[in-house]
């Protein structure tokens, strides 16, 4: 379903479906069934959004490790519905700006969201919006407070909203009340073995004889990271080998791969 | 007698009979014997406030875990009394004020009260008013502080205040010496399996044959989470079957009940 | 003595006795050895003011359980003694004001008091005028250098000042030396079953078979509590009895206070 | 010496005596030998200022509990020395001011002291200056720095300084490095039951029968308090025997002594 | 490699070679081999930059102790580099300016690198950029953000971004999440006892009887010390040997080289 | 070598030599090995810097307990130096200065080092540079910053300077970083019995048969401690008597002098 939903998109009001497009870089590929379960949940949140009268807004968190797909996910979401206002609140467009300001940003998307019949509204990266740092901690209470006013506020009558937000950091949210505020949280997770040799076949740029153990290599990587290796591994040792693997016309050196992820895996 | 309360509503001066309506979105359903208790026993307080001359100011607690039905008891109280200035003070109608401001909103609802010979003052979410959060923790103490010093402030002679609270974090308010604050304090609880029978027979949209097990799969829920998982039950597995359900023509399938609940249970 | 001292009133020039009044709402009964010889001791110091070379100030602390009639007590001194200027400091008329500006007007009350020959100042519940509590802890510390130095801070020649200060946290007021700072503490208690007996008497609203097990059930209540639980039972279990039970014609319910008592006390 | 050195007093320049005199309003009395040798020093002190090439600057901290007469000991100092300027340096005088606003005037002290050839500064209560809490512990680091600073500045060439701190909280002023700043420090202690009965007989208040038994009572009791104590019991059971009392045609009865004596100290 | 990277300098767009070059005031020597396979994979970065179409923009932390030659490194990379926009953001320039300034100068540099189609940004010491320091510990949250938030955000289509950070705090941007926003992460170590041969061979001012036990004492060492006690060394026990040291004609004496070593190395 | 450079004194630019000289009120006796070490290595280091090539900026430490020596020791540096600029910076020029201010002041002294070809810069006192206090710690990370990036900053090409910090709070500036910011450090001791001995024969104020028991009674004493004690005992137990001792007439009693080691070391 989720590749599918990629086939015919419908222009978004609120966010231009460029700006979603450019959350999902690597585009979207097959990776694996939870993926594919959240995915169909999550749309069926939006139509459950659609017919209520007793829950005028729901909202709905994509927890999981750095890299796992949260956002492409969110932004797939927000391009399949046909609501009228998409809109992605992240911490890159408010950079610099006073806590103050954020918060006025914030509550401004969620008033203009209050006149539109149908929205979606996606917090990005919410401990960034938050400024959280583990140590301390600390963070911004005054968004954080924000937050959980907006998200509990009714909208007006006869308007409907669907908040979709993602974290890494689901503990601190849980600490500080906020995951707690959402209906529903789906994990998504990174890929097991299985997973990765599904999109290996997909991206094919090795040998098909090294797919296996170059999967099985990837075990527990998120989708954002394995992008990552294959690219570094795809230079070659000496560099330049990229164009004829990318080109198909060569195939990744498996030893290079192993020697990269090496160096991305922390030890 | 809190479900006949409903039915005549006499409109209040304070708080727009609507405002106060809008706390209780999905109506009031019988849900057990505590809730009716509380509810007959904060009318009594009503009552006594309006006779008493050594107690011109009388305040409640309300406290209970998130979604137990706080919150629409305490509008049904207003909406019932026949005091002539409501007003519910809740932090939706102050995001991204600054402290000082608050407290200057929260101490005009007292004064706009002490003008008034019997008012409720409703405060809503106590937690939320005071900007709490659990990491530090941190809260407004300048709120904090203005809360203490007008629960225990005399009215003008003559006038007479009953004051509601609400909060999900007694343990938070009783550590800052604000539940001792109240002259007594009522636990609203989640819904017991008996509880959430009755509530489902209301609802109707199980088949009658499924409403035992749902029920006893709803022990412990609070009854706003309860609708919430019904909502998402009666979307279907694929979609597009609530309309035929809250019309009566068909039932929710159980086994797709008990997958939503899964999402919604925190694992 | 403490009772008698209500019967002749002189007014007083710092507060009006209307406001010193306004602090004993229930009057004052005759509660007990403690509280009797608590009062008697606190004229003393008055007495002693007034006559002294070498001690132009003294200072008196009452402290004890919330609602254990300090305010009260303090207020009857300050009504009782003759002296021409007698003020109360309190939060309730300070709410909202800044740390400074309520620094500004506690020492305008001694810079006041300085013109009068004897005064006496009430430091009114001194935890609520440092903005205490007690997570963190955090209080005002300007609030409370001011208070130590105005505490211990000479009058002019020829002038002299009792002050009175009254606090439920006698705890916090040790650990940050404010309850050093005063000559003399005395610890204002709850009522024990003999005290309460005594009280229930005086307020004729049992039977006279139920004043014993009342005042048992009532040990070591403060007084304050125990006019709010009489209210409260006196309403009746379906409410309306308040007129008859007040006037005499009726007696309150045993097991209906044993109900009102057991929603009042802390589970 | 500390006696005799009352009788005749040299104005000073920087402090009217009358302010110093004001810092022992009951006088000085003999009250044990550590008090006299302490003066002593003290006197050595200033002395050796005068002469000193290679230290213009002497620094000395007197410390002990509450009460036990430092304040006056260090006014005594600044009177009996003929230094040209003598200052004292208190909160009293700087009640409500901002951390940078007593830091100014603790400087202008300094420099005025540096356009005299002899001076004495007397830092009166440190803590209090500092605005220190033990509760934190909070104290004013601004002021603490200047302070160490200042301390540790020479005078212009040919200019001296004796400084004279007093504290009842060293382990404070030690533990944030004040104390070692001092060159020398001296304990001022309480009164021993030796210390006690000769200031009583100077007294003259108690039958002569009574003085042993109650000196035996006050043993470690600081001066002050032992002033405020007498003047209680001073007063009688009743009230008014204080005149006949300090006119010597009565004595205190000892047994209201006691009584007094149990509400000073603390339980 | 790295050595012959030194050779043929192309002038560099952003910084200009000059600040690039006082970034190694020693030059570079030849200092094993870890030190060359982390100079060749981080040219390798750029080269995948440039050639990547899912991975705009790359990030490398280099981390070590202090000295090991990170900023010497990172600056070689962006000379040899022939990347038209190369720019160091470094704390030195940014001396005294407020939190928020230095965040405008940061994001400013990537705004102008936007312009440009192949950029590489050096974030030197990032600790620094932070104001980190380990009490506390204290630290810019608002310029940590502001990191996370550039490293994560895209370029415009068709710009491509190398970003090098350098550290000797790793732990630290560890535990604020600062670690894990880099792609990838080198370990830049100090000089085993066969790689300070290696450099006491090139630099030639000991005898060569000596290097073998002078290399062996400064195992463990990081370059740019190394460089420091040379030179102390050089100095001769009393002074004034240096030029004929360095200009050939005499050799440091080992036991003097000892005894500066001693000083250097922390006790 | 030490006391021999005090002979001949060349003017400095950057401090006027009388500032300097007033950093050794006592003058420069003998007192030791270590002393004399320290100071000649000191004085290596600034002709390193005035040949060195690759260390354009060379810093270093003097720490030890309070009254060590260190401040005379770095302006004896300074003074025997040939440097055209030699500036002290110390709290004492800064009193009451803001933060932002003092860094201001403190870079402005570097950048007027910028402009001299040979520098020599004296951090006095650091601890208090940064307004350190143990308590917290508290300490200004401003300044801490600032000092950090000055004493790695490269002066701009054919400039050179020296730093030499002095502190007795070596841990802290550990603590925070500030001490591995230095090239090297070295410990300045208090005197050992011999030394001790040394300094006193140079004195000349005790009988020669008291010399070595009075220097045993100051062994692990600073410098600066035992000048005040020789002070104090020089006055006599009853004062009067410097004036006798210092012109050699007589000397000190060897019985008050150990009466005034008594007060003055700490109990
Ligand atoms: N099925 C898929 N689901 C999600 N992402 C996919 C999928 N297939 C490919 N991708 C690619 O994987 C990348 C996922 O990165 P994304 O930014 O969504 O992760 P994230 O979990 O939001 O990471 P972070 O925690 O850093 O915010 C995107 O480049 C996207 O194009
Ligand atoms: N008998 C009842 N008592 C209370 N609420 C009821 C009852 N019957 C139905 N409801 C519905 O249940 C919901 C209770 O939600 P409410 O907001 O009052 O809970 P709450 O305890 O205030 O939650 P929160 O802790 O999130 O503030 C409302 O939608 C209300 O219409
Ligand atoms: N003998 C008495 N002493 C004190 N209060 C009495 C007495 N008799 C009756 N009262 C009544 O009891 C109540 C005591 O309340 P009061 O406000 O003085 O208590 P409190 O200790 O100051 O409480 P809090 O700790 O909340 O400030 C008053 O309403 C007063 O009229
Ligand atoms: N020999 C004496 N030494 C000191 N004080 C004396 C002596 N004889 C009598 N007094 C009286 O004892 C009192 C001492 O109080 P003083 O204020 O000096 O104490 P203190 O130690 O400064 O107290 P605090 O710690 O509260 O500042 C004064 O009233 C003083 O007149
Ligand atoms: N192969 C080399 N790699 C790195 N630096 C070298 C090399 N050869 C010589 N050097 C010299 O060693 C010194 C390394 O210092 P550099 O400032 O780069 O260290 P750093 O790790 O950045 O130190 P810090 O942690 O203090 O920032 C420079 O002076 C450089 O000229
Ligand atoms: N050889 C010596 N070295 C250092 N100081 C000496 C020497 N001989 C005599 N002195 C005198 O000893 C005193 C040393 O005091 P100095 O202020 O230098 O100590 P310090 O270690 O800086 O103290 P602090 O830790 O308080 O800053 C000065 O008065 C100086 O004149
Ligand atoms: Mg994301
Ligand atoms: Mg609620
Ligand atoms: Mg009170
Ligand atoms: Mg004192
Ligand atoms: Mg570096
Ligand atoms: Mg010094």
């Amino acid at each position: 379903d989720f590749l599918n939903a990629l086939r015919e998109v419908i222009p978004a009001f609120g966010a231009s479906t460029d700006d979603l497009e450019r959350c999902r870089l690597n585009g979207v590929v097959e990776c694996g069934e939870r993926h594919d379960h959240i995915y169909r949940r999550t749309m069926l949140l939006a139509e459950q959004v659609k017919v209520s009268q007793g829950s005028p807004i729901v909202t709905c968190l994509l927890e999981g490790p750095s890299g796992s797909g949260k956002t492409a996910m969110a932004a797939t979401v927000g391009i399949e519905s046909d609501f009228p206002y998409v809109k992605i609140i992240s911490a890159e467009s408010m950079i610099g700006l006073s806590e103050g300001s954020k918060c006025a940003q914030i509550v401004k998307v969620f008033e203009d969201a209050y006149k539109s019949p149908l929205s979606i509204i996606i917090l990005d990266d919410i401990e960034r919006l938050l400024e959280y740092v583990a140590i301390g901690p600390r963070f911004s209470n005054l968004i954080s407070q924000t937050l959980l006013v907006l998200m509990k506020r009714l909208p007006p009558k006869g308007k409907k909203i669907l908040v979709i937000g993602t974290t890494s950091e689901v503990q601190f949210l849980d600490s500080i009340g906020i995951r707690d505020a959402f209906s529903i949280t789906f994990h998504v997770p990174t890929l097991k073995t299985e997973d990765a040799k599904k999109v290996l076949r997909q991206l094919n740029v090795f040998a098909s004889d090294d797919i296996d153990s170059a999967a099985e290599a990837l075990n527990d990587m998120p989708i954002k990271k394995l992008y990552m290796v294959i690219e570094m591994a795809a230079q070659g040792e000496e560099g330049g080998a990229a164009e004829a693997i990318y080109s198909g016309k060569e195939k990744i050196q498996i030893s290079h791969f192993y020697d990269c992820l090496q160096d991305v895996i922390r030890y």
